[in-house]
């Protein structure tokens, strides 16, 4: 039962698709599975911008030219996409979600989205009718099957051509043990990360929270800290 | 601004004292700050039974005869202590702290209580109108200087004698920045541990419900895990 890389699931197949694809996040995340030979779907408002940022990534240090990154809009990128990372801001992302909801049935989605508020003490984690952005998508997304994970890794790191490794656990909160699976396969194609089962979706507001005590960290110690769980 | 252990005050002349220091977290830190050659005042309700958790402790393997580890009642243990580790059960939390408010006032108090509740799915965050256990003790305890810690240390390792060395850093909750030097030289005494600035008082809540998440970490995994910040 120890993490064992060797058991995941092959998902070299699996086309991802990212919402929000063009924000920070979002497009770090997209070259780090471009970068791994994913197919990858970028998503925007704008199929326009989407299609930029596919060239972009596509051109970055590692992105092999047969690897394909394509930019469309989040709609189209839903339904072409076996998964799919919602990367959006918090402020849009009940009404991004919901507009999703037909395209995304039957499919795998990633929430990474954290709700954070910022006044001049700092960021601090806001409160959730669902509970958390991950008990929102999966109340707005009855026929997805819907976990977090990607909340702490830092959009920095993802984005500098130069690093090679990204050495983090991501944390996966689901009640769907074989999306622990195919989200942690997905999380260990990127070098230095492991994909960590961490709880039932109700216990995702912490996780989603804490990444404003990774700010605090960054901020006092100049870094780009991510978590690590010891013993596994 | 990087971590750096060599710049930690020294904290070995100070006494550390554990409210509920029989129980399985309490007597495990108690262990491990004895160890560590500190002494160290085990509290309870009852001065028997922490007198004998004081005569078990120092005679476990590694502490050195010459440490102070004796056992007194909660409120004799607050007087005398310098910095004062919070670790009764949560059900207690509140009543245990506004009844020592007096005699820890000056002190240093270190809350490592987390507020979690169980059902048939597992642990889950319980809501604290304060916000956090951390803000609960701030607010009963005025006269204080309060942090949240160590909520995150395996009580089966800390208590393992045969266990030289625990991985993982103690994420520090504070207003107070001289805080975090004391309780993070505290932690960096026992071996594998480093104590990290990680936020406010009003960011602790997240990290006393990440216990959830380590509990069902543990249970899938087979592991005793708490975490490590990666990039510090």
């Amino acid at each position: 039962m120890a993490y064992d890389a060797s058991t995941l699931p092959d998902v070299s197949g699996l086309t991802v698709g990212i919402i929000g694809g063009t924000g920070d996040q979002g497009r770090g995340l997209a070259y780090r599975f471009a970068r791994a030979g994913q197919s990858v779907l970028i998503g925007s408002r704008s199929s326009e911008r989407a299609a930029e940022a596919a060239v972009e990534i596509a051109a970055l240090r590692g992105v092999s030219p047969g690897v394909e990154v394509a930019g469309a809009g989040n709609e189209e990128v839903a339904r072409r996409s076996d998964v799919v990372v919602i990367a959006v801001p918090w402020d849009g992302h009940a009404a991004t979600v919901a507009a999703l909801a037909e395209p995304l049935a039957g499919k795998i989605v990633v929430d990474c989205v954290n709700p954070l508020g910022f006044d001049r003490q700092g960021p601090y984690a806001l409160a959730v009718a669902e509970g958390s952005a991950a008990q929102q998508a999966a109340a707005l997304l009855p026929d997805s099957r819907v976990c977090a994970a990607f909340n702490h890794v830092s959009a920095p790191l993802l984005a500098d051509p130069a690093i090679d490794r990204i050495d983090l656990d991501v944390l996966i909160c689901t009640e769907d043990r074989e999306l622990v699976g195919v989200v942690g396969a997905l999380a260990a194609r990127i070098p230095g990360m492991r994909g960590i089962y961490a709880g039932r979706l109700r216990n995702a507001h912490q996780i989603e929270a804490f990444t404003a005590n990774l700010i605090a960290i960054n901020k006092r110690y100049k870094a780009h800290a991510g978590i690590r769980v010891t013993d596994l």
